[in-house]
């Protein structure tokens, strides 16, 4: 057991043990286990954008077995993932990767400007399929965010108390936003902040663009000259906002690119201090080997900042 | 007691074999019994499409029983009705046929845009009934599906931790979707996705066309060369959507039609790999005679792909 | 004890012997008791119209005690009414003649166009009252219609588990609807299913008239010769609906009208097989002998058919 | 309905209307209805017996219907008995006849000095079962007094407020009595007090003997002159002892006896003014006619005081 | 569907179809599936003997797979067992045979001469193993026995709400009784009858010898010539007292013997009208093949009296 995932854990001083045997489990695994960093291979888009738009690129990715097992032999930290698919193979993989039931999603058949997920999973899921923590996505920007801050505050109260991580997706998104200020650095910033305040353990945001979406907000960051220019800039100041660095940062992968776009945005939040990827279509869409070779090569450039 | 149940049954590790008990007695029953197949007879469309529509074409169908004993004459795998359907006969028909009680409900003396169904039952009603599985229907697609799919989490931990199967009328409806996307092969593939991430153990969806009704799905369709030409290609494809073959997925009948209709529909079904059908009014709006022909013709081509 | 009872109880083989109790209680009262067929004394227009419009054509009307003895001197097979009209004279009158708790009235000081009563009663008032059956209305045709039916169906689950009998108004009204098509001969016999499928052990609805509402309907009753020229056929063909005659089905009386139209309209609902009436402006709004006398020309109308 | 039933209803202003309504239909039934006066057949011998000693002597007795007929072909009040034999007959003779559930009982395979039943049905069941009232046993004089007293509490309270009538057996029994003492005068009559005061709304007690058990006692009914010469006097004191009256008193009928000892004993019992009889053995164990010809004997013994 | 089965199911009036279904399960499973009669293979020894008692002699026992097996291969009607033998094989063979779980069991290594065993199972392991019924044992004759029958009653009435059967082991012991007259042709009736009252749908006693414990009930007995000179004498009056006949009555085998005693024992037990056999050391300490020849032959005697 490392000293650095010890150091990390103290972050955690009002949660119980459970829930650091359980963080505990999630940063000792994998190739990157003790480092304090994280890759995680997230398979939601089944669910959320269909499943030939998910799988069809590389089929086997149908197979719920299939990202359980890539995710076991690429030394990914976790699995997250919808009921279903995390049902179809919690028993054969019981215990051989820590696993995050992803407790909220939505369908792209309807479209809101103000979206909010379903909830489809339960703590008393997690618990019976042996999950290290629950996941769930909250949209701030959505007229319905504070419908998701409270469904969130009740599953994470349930979950901590039954010593369970709780894993947040904090993703702005709706009316009160620009689609650029989805990803604007302030917002991103802000983002972080608001999943800290709720008490999220891992917190999951994107990359952010150099955009700043609010007025009252520009202000700010000029006259105090936040430094936001470069990738690794931003991603400092959004683990920053997440109470200093206190309290785990990982960022999404976002749509499939290419091999070199992926090791760039990397790379620079590895170089700001992110804590970790959540990297799910940039992994499954590629076969097998390619995903594995990237996802280890992701794996390296975290490992070169520990 | 047949190794394709068993294979089929393997697929539902996460659950307990109160369910799988049930799933089995399912796959036991009725002349398909042992093949892995099923023929359903659900009788919903009283409550649906009300009384003359579903039962002035073959009269005897006012009468509950006689939907029992065409199941059982027929030798159907089960039958599914609403509540006060099954209270009529559960007593007489007691164990001699396994029965879905259908959990919710819409009527047609309303009709909305985004229509959500009424839950007419529960679970405690399944067991003291003595039903194999609960039904639940879902409208991805529809402003309301959240609703609906957090109604169907709740019922289906419930049952689940009962030892109910669990059977999930998926059918896209509502605002988000065009008439003829409702069918269309990208949205069924994608209810079946859902369906299953639900957690759905046994999934019904419409037979798809060859509509693409999704801009977005349609790009991936033709990148990736996804074989839908056929029926039995689509249905191959809506099979392969739900977990890769992983989840029993099963296709309604639709509105009444000529024999040749069914036997052609059923036989694409067949060949693409369907696990079966669930055939309402095509079953009980013809004589008890003609009926029990049918479903046995459509039980022979199943049997043929075993 | 009548045979012609035992028969009808033979039909409710989902219920429990509390149940049967009630319902026999209610068959073997007044002066059909034993015939299978049933009058019912409502009131609840006082709360429905207000006092004045109810109660001030017979004032002696505006006292809830007079209702119970009317009902017990007439030979009414049961008194219904809301929870304070029953409050006012259930000591007096305690197991004097099988009372209905109405758990859901709407008053007129407000309209809706989807109009929804409130829940003003409980399963638990039933018993302490000493009721034999809980009443609830629904509305199908109002955008509220599956709020009701959720409201019904947890009722219903919990009186019938208490061993009460469930006694199910089905009005259509609201926007699906146009104002003749509340009791079109379709929408009249839909309604009647939907109280079935619901599970009611007794379904109110009023006389159907020759209307037909909705399109898809017509083209079956025109198709298949749908016999629904005369009152008695059509009420033939309601009873139908709910379950082939396997339920009880009796029939409101509506507006106040003169003796010879109410001798009609009964005339017809006993020859076409009816179960009996609901009646209550054209029976408390007559002098008490008055009404005693019609009661009991609709009673012997009824007693005709057995 | 009778003055006289209204009169002794109004004794129990506490209660709710559903108990006063459970209350009527037993004072009402049978051919002692409305008398004000009961003959309840009560059969839980063989629980408390054995079978061979309850019914070897008229072996139709075993069969738990046929105690159900008796009891209406004799015109009895009500039938008791223990779970399973209401639970055999009571959808059969669903509300033919008020039923009271005896929710505890003793065997004879272990005998006690300070004996306690055990508790073996609900006022769940009394519900479901469709039952006028729950019929439970103490055992004042035994150290386990106080825990059956608790118990009944308990039940008495949720029967009640589920409108069902309490019938409490005061069986005398135990250490703190010498065997006579368990009929004697004194003991029966504060048996009586003790089942009124908890709350007994029908009072079951054994005909007193002349015997005086409590030498404190003995002192007062010399002092005081009370009459405990005859039967008539002995029961006319316990029904005084069981609030001047103003709560129903019913004599067992012990043992099985010859016609001439049931009906000096009766005669004693009417005359003194009990409110009648619950007889068992002296019904059930002669063949079916002459256990009717008894009890109408015994009826019209009751009659004759009216 | 064995018209014998559905006369069978009729005694059970007051379950709800739910306890029919299983019922039916038990009863049409098997090689004597749909006559009537049963044959069970109860393997609890373990526990109440421990384990080289029990399984040294034909060790492939110590296997809980092996008796799932040979109940199967062996054609029972059902399989009885603690919670931990049915874990172990309940996926395995899920819905393969009925099976049901013993909610209490005793060790021997304390021993009381007022035995009470320990509830070691619920309802809901009942549901979630996919059990047909929940077993339970009294042992009437213990100072013990009430809370036993407390016990039971909260058990019995979880289980049939929930649609369960229930099963109960009535073995007469302790204090109470002498050591033959655990067995007594009296005692054994006696257990049946409580049995029966406690509300229990089958009942399973000790084949009855021709000891009379109680002197109460010999008087009886030969005032009135019950017969109990055969096994079959005996047999029947055990049946009769458990509702003439109206509860499913069946004995078990007792300690191993030699194939000849248990082939007399079973005749006796045939011919007098028992329903059946539940018969464990006698199957499973044979070897297989001995065991599966046992109980056909076991079976064919009852086969004979249907």
């Amino acid at each position: 057991m490392s000293k650095r995932v010890d150091e990390i854990l103290s972050w955690y001083g009002s949660d119980n043990p459970g829930v650091l045997k359980n963080l505990r489990w999630l940063l000792e695994s994998g190739r990157l286990g003790g480092t304090g960093k994280l890759v995680v291979l997230p398979v939601d888009q089944g669910f959320e954008h269909g499943p030939a738009r998910s799988f069809a690129k590389n089929s086997p990715g149908y197979d719920p077995l299939y990202h359980y097992q890539l995710a076991i032999d690429a030394g990914c930290n976790a699995y997250a993932a919808p009921l279903g698919f995390l049902e179809a193979g919690a028993r054969l993989f019981a215990g051989r990767i820590p696993t995050i039931l992803k407790l909220n999603n939505s369908d792209s058949l309807f479209s809101s400007s103000n979206p909010k997920p379903a909830v489809t999973g339960s703590v008393e899921d997690a618990l019976r399929l042996g999950c290290a923590a629950v996941g769930f996505t909250i949209y701030p920007g959505s007229s319905e965010r504070n419908e998701m801050y409270m469904e969130f505050r009740e599953i994470a109260e349930e979950a901590k108390s039954a010593g369970l991580a709780v894993v947040l997706w904090s993703y702005p998104r709706g009316e009160g936003l620009s689609k650029p200020g989805e990803t604007a650095i302030d917002v991103c910033a802000y983002a972080a902040q608001i999943a800290a305040q709720l008490g999220a353990h891992v917190i999951k945001v994107k990359p952010p663009s150099d955009v700043i979406e609010q007025d009252a907000a520009r202000k700010v960051y000029e006259a105090e000259g936040v430094e936001i220019g470069s990738r690794a800039d931003r991603v400092r100041h959004v683990v920053q906002s997440a109470f200093d660095g206190r309290r785990i940062v990982i960022f999404s992968g976002g749509p499939a690119k290419g091999t070199e776009g992926v090791i760039e945005e990397v790379s620079g939040i590895a170089e700001g201090g992110g804590f970790g990827s959540i990297m799910g279509r940039n992994a499954f869409q590629r076969p097998k080997s390619e995903a594995i070779e990237l996802l280890h090569t992701v794996m390296d450039l975290y490992q070169q900042q520990v």
